[in-house]
């Protein structure tokens, strides 16, 4: 018996942002002062840290919770099965529906109980909550729903990584280029084949890190409403996360008993190229090995950072072959891997 | 072995707020005419119906992870365990942390990592998350916890049920009476005891009602802001629960193999005193019985409708020898059990 990933979605928003359309905004420093380059200068350093040259937005008269469906609707179809036959759906995500135009976030009902909505599923033995854990939620979200099954309570979940950020940036904020929109959804399921989820590993560090990544106001001094947006403290993140991702990954790469050797591919949240390419570097740096070449797909240069929904979207994307060079085959070994607020970190050794 | 409750701790917020303390407020139909009553009267029907006398808000340099913090500092201390030892910090509410006079919800980092980081809990084995369920957050919080532990994932866990529902009234809504602040946690834990959850039932229902409990726009038709509040179709919800919740019950007692007859106590998710009521003579009517006195403790009256904190407090309330004339016994059989958006039921068959 093998708790696997049968089907996979993802919804890629239609409104594409290019870099050059970030020209004409006013970015100012955290402390309100201006910033001594021009855009172009700024958009120029900003592509050659995180690799973005362009993200997507989703439509203004779209919702978060409508993507989460778009992406789900595929996986249900990918995977051949009953919709009627989900007993969980688990939706990760960090600031609900956000309307376009407005600030506040949309919690009540639940993403997940929108999704089950559109839907159309009658089956109320469907149990779809929210969860909330970062960017890092997506992998959670997996790893609970094998939890479930593993203790009886379900045979088939649906997970589901959704976010909206083009909905709570500041524009004024040169970390606003980062963010993006997007959906990524799978169904996990009991299976007779071998493989599967190996092995996962979570971590929350509070201690010192809980606000590295939070809810602060505009960047811009004379904007005086109470409004807030997505922030962060960018170097603090990359140190924190080059120091402890490594170390994670290894963790639960041990426990699986795999060789580093066959990881055909490690999937790592699209957060930053650099700071990406740091972390898996490091790790097989800890094995005394160089990174290879191709191990770590990337989709950030053109899908920019969407949170929860970064893993989904490329683990789809390359199962169907949209992405360039890059192919998951039967039975190779592959690595989950996020880092987020909270701040959180987690992995998954899953063989396909 | 037997996972149980092993401690318990609740925050009951300091401000009193009287039914009287609404007599100056306009109070409009959801379509902005006029109510063709008094606000005496309005208030004195409206105690009628919801049993509601007072309530309780938090202060207003409090926020909805303080309280959770106050919550689960009590129970930890009641459980008499070291705070590094818990594996999960489980936070179920339904719009974070949303500061006095703003309109935002904060929800990064989530209020788990938040209550880590006030618990100061070092171990970053420790994972926080928080889960969105409507009302029935907080059971559905234990019923995760149940299966983790079931799974092998975690041998103790802290899950707090923490709302400040004072922060998204629509003052110029009658219903805005209902709502109130508060927090309730417990430990859950592998014990060598014999007891503790014996069985679960949840079912999430969205085909019609998905909605029934949302975010909308003020009574009031001058107020042309975009701010939108805690709003409910209140007929719709009682039909609805009347009609599912006594099944769940039923359907939850029966996998327990337990009689009715020896069950002692039902906890209700404190919604509304008539609705509660009605749903626990139901759920004895279709046992051919008739509602025992004392079976249902409430304690709606003076704490109002807080949400997933209503059962956890009222445990915790119960087990401290603060409810007149209530107590619980080792070993007594009790039923956990809510309702609330989603729209989600919950339940679960404990013995203590």
């Amino acid at each position: 018996m093998a708790i696997r990933i049968t089907g996979t979605g993802s919804y890629i928003p239609s409104i594409i942002e290019k870099n050059e359309d970030f020209y004409n905004h006013e970015f100012l420093n955290a402390d309100g002062s201006s910033i001594n380059s021009t855009n172009e200068v700024i958009v120029e350093k900003f592509k050659a840290i995180t690799g973005i040259q362009e993200r997507r937005y989703i439509k203004d008269e779209l919702l978060n919770s409508d993507i989460a469906f778009f992406a789900a609707q595929k996986a249900i179809e990918d995977a051949k099965i009953d919709k009627e036959s989900i007993d969980y759906i688990i939706v990760a995500h960090n600031y609900g529906d956000v309307k376009h135009n407005t600030e506040q976030s949309d919690t009540v009902p639940s993403i997940a109980s929108r999704v089950k909505h559109l839907l159309k599923i009658e089956n109320p033995k469907c149990v779809g909550y929210d969860l909330l854990f970062g960017c890092p939620g997506w992998i959670e979200g997996v790893i609970q729903a094998n939890a479930f099954i593993t203790a009886g309570l379900a045979k088939r979940c649906l997970v589901i990584g959704t976010e909206t950020l083009s909905r709570v940036i500041d524009k004024h904020d040169r970390d606003s280029m980062i963010y993006s929109d997007g959906a990524g959804a799978v169904i996990i399921e009991e299976t007779d084949e071998e493989g599967g989820i190996l092995t996962h590993e979570t971590a929350t560090f509070t201690l010192d890190e809980a606000h590295f990544i939070y809810f602060g106001e505009t960047n811009h001094p004379e904007i005086t409403d109470k409004r807030r947006y997505i922030k962060m403290y960018g170097r603090k993140i990359y140190e924190f996360a080059l120091t402890n991702v490594p170390l994670a990954l290894k963790t639960c790469l041990e426990k699986s008993g795999v060789s580093i050797k066959d990881v055909k591919k490690i999937l790592i949240h699209q957060a930053n190229e650099k700071m990406d390419e740091a972390i898996v570097k490091r790790f097989y740096k800890l094995h005394g090995m160089k990174m290879p070449d191709g191990v770590m797909p990337m989709t950030i240069n053109t899908l920019g950072n969407s949170s929860v929904a970064t893993v989904p979207t490329l683990y789809d994307m390359i199962l169907k072959g949209e992405l360039e060079n890059q192919q998951i085959n039967k039975g190779d070994i592959i690595i989950f891997a996020s880092v987020g607020a909270g701040m959180n970190i987690n992995a998954i050794v899953y063989q396909h």
